[in-house]
């Protein structure tokens, strides 16, 4: 968590970290400005000491709200070094740079980078840092950076702010489940009031309202049908009118509006009915899914979540990413990930990386799937957990967890 | 524009680009994949050659989507190479390259690398892939990258696009102003139907649900009054109720559902009256707004337009960024920047930059404002232009520039 960053630092053998970027929304800025709604700046963090967020003047009222102390780029010379660089700006960024940690009292030591730009941009940059700046090495760190190692856990805040998204989220899709099962159904076809092919573009723009309803934004959902819910990341066809008797995959990962943490919930739903062969495939994840529940423990390498699920599966016939690399069907995703202000986060819960094990405060989504796309489906379900502060995984996704929405009225009259 | 990128590619001498990242929104991997809703997957594209999509086979159908030629991370033999970098996921996406590059026919060269992506793994990703794919040489480019460059200007789909947004914005502005002429006064504060105090995040509240009603998403729009206006990118506190006689500035800059192209607009408002010295103000912004607008020529370069605004206010007796590049009030930043999928894009309109000219196809926005924060004020006024095929600059921004918004009725009673 937050907290842990001087000792990280510590351990990393970091003198400073600067978190930068560009316009795009960056999450260690965020998380190292608390939040505060700023698209330029830059935070300065020496090892044991207060941050600095240099902002640009047109923001310094957002930096501000970030509780840290705040100077504006003009306080700090940034117009002479960039009359000096010749209007270069990455040149006058490295300058301005050493003005500021030599202000901070750091004549020389290790420093590592974060953030988020564009990449032919940082390769300028760490060039002219390089050479401009000699008496600092900036360090590339193996694996998880610090920013990625202190988000792994969140605080009693981050926590209060997920339990919030999370509440907010599993109304949203209450809201989805209970407008369909409400719908007529006209042959294969469900329609709305003016008889009109309900489509998922509809359903998604319900799912929207709701969640800004709620002071959340969705970012890209997934509510894909048949085939395209065969392959785990189709977000589905808006023109698509949804059909019974289908499986349908509803992902839905909204944040906090502008920004900031994030709920991760999927459900799997045949509308009117369910065809045997998705209903097996169904019953088989949800066994995975208590698998992996299961295979949870405080401390445990988090691979072995993963492979608890990849030996169950795969005794139960199926391919998985383990038995064939190449597999495009069958499992072929990991078990799960930590989930905050990103939406994939650490730890990871895959049998390729052994790095993770779990945590206190570790937030995380545990999610089997079955994809037979050439069958013409695939099901995935997937709650949110916390790791409570007494190493219990508990749910923040209490959304039930019924494969079929019955209808409610047939032949267009409410029951 | 997108059709020009082999020319760019000549010119600067590269023999390949590649656009990469991960799994925040990437206005190159956009650009360059047509807008396919990918989160993970890079763009190969060698001079002269169509361009090739690698995607995560968990997103292989959003990656069809976009018309390129696409390929599976595991048909090309990822997994491998992962295996063989003992789960390095840097090391291995550098031979993972490597061996895409001479899929491709490439041997060695030079090449382009764009994209957005984590800082500290760009530099990782950097160094790894100078020790282990020697044959190429990746090359930094100064000032506007060839993406850069290439989205400078917009080609006709992307114009209709452009326009779609546009008309769009006006109408959830238009909206506003209706909704907030048809409030209650009471006092010096504005009242809803049911007597409460409307505030600053129920209009953003009402304009976000417009655009959503559209097709389009905010992006964190600014709706700041008072002192708050006095700061040009202040987003406004949404606790904050509306009161008479204050200057409001209103930059909305939404753009498609899930990434696209944006509209970029602001308007100044005063409800129920306009105090002389805001009004003064918003008389100067509205003739600085003129003198940019004639100050514009075909090929002319952009900083004159800028140097005839910080003409026009020093002549007023305003501060601005050159009188005095420290200021924190009077015009404090440049008369305006192209738009697309990015809301700030080339050309700049600075007088520090003077690589940019106007061109046929530009898309940019004129908007000088005044700033004055310790006086409780702010004012902006900015319209989205394009440079049309016979070098017209063309506004898509017909919204009303009042600055008054009368309320309709008086004392609780429509009139």
């Amino acid at each position: 968590m937050k907290s842990d960053i001087d000792r990280l630092m510590r351990e990393r053998k970091l003198d400073a970290i600067i978190v930068t970027g560009g316009e795009e929304f960056n999450s260690a800025r965020y998380y190292l400005s608390n939040g505060a709604q700023i698209t330029h700046g830059s935070v300065f963090k020496l090892r044991d000491k207060p941050a600095l967020l240099v902002c640009s003047r047109m923001e310094l009222e957002e930096a501000q709200k970030s509780g840290l102390n705040v100077k504006t780029d003009v306080e700090l010379g940034y117009y002479d070094r960039l009359k000096e660089a010749e209007s270069d700006a990455i040149r006058a960024a490295a300058l301005h740079w050493s003005d500021i940690l030599r202000h901070l009292g750091l004549q020389e030591g290790r420093i590592g980078l974060y953030g988020t730009w564009q990449i032919n941009k940082t390769i300028a940059l760490y060039q002219v840092l390089r050479a401009e700046l000699p008496a600092y090495v900036f360090v590339v760190e193996e694996k998880a950076t610090l920013i990625e190692a202190a988000m792994l856990t969140k605080d009693a805040d981050e926590i209060a702010r997920l339990r919030w998204v999370a509440e907010r989220s599993n109304q949203a899709m209450a809201v989805a489940w209970e407008t369909i099962a409400n719908l007529r159904a006209e042959g294969d076809y469900l329609l709305d009031d003016a008889g009109g092919r309900v489509t998922i573009g509809a359903i998604k723009g319900l799912v929207r309202r709701e969640l800004m309803a709620r002071g959340l934004e969705d970012t890209n959902m997934i509510f894909a049908q048949g085939r395209d819910a065969g392959f785990p990341h189709s977000r589905g066809e808006a023109d698509m009118p949804l059909r019974l008797g289908q499986s349908i995959v509803f992902d839905l990962f909204p944040r906090e509006m502008g920004g900031g943490y994030h709920h991760d919930m999927t459900r799997t739903w045949c509308v009117g009915y369910a065809p045997p062969e998705i209903k097996a495939a169904y019953d088989t994840v949800i066994k995975a899914f208590d698998v992996a529940v299961e295979a949870y423990g405080l401390n445990k390498p988090t691979h072995l979540m993963q492979e608890a699920v990849l030996d169950f599966f795969e005794a139960a016939g199926h391919p998985t990413a383990r038995s064939d690399s190449g597999a495009m069907e069958g499992y072929i995703h990991s078990a799960g990930h930590g989930v905050g202000i990103e939406i994939h986060e650490g730890p990871s819960i895959s049998h390729l990386r052994h790095d993770d094990s779990f945590q206190i405060g570790n937030v995380l989504t545990i999610e089997p799937g079955l994809y037979y796309p050439e069958r013409g489906y695939g099901v995935r379900v997937e709650d949110l957990f916390i790791i409570d502060e007494n190493g219990e995984l508990v749910s923040l996704t209490p959304f039930r967890k019924d494969l079929v929405i019955p209808l409610k009225r047939a032949d267009g009259q409410p029951q």
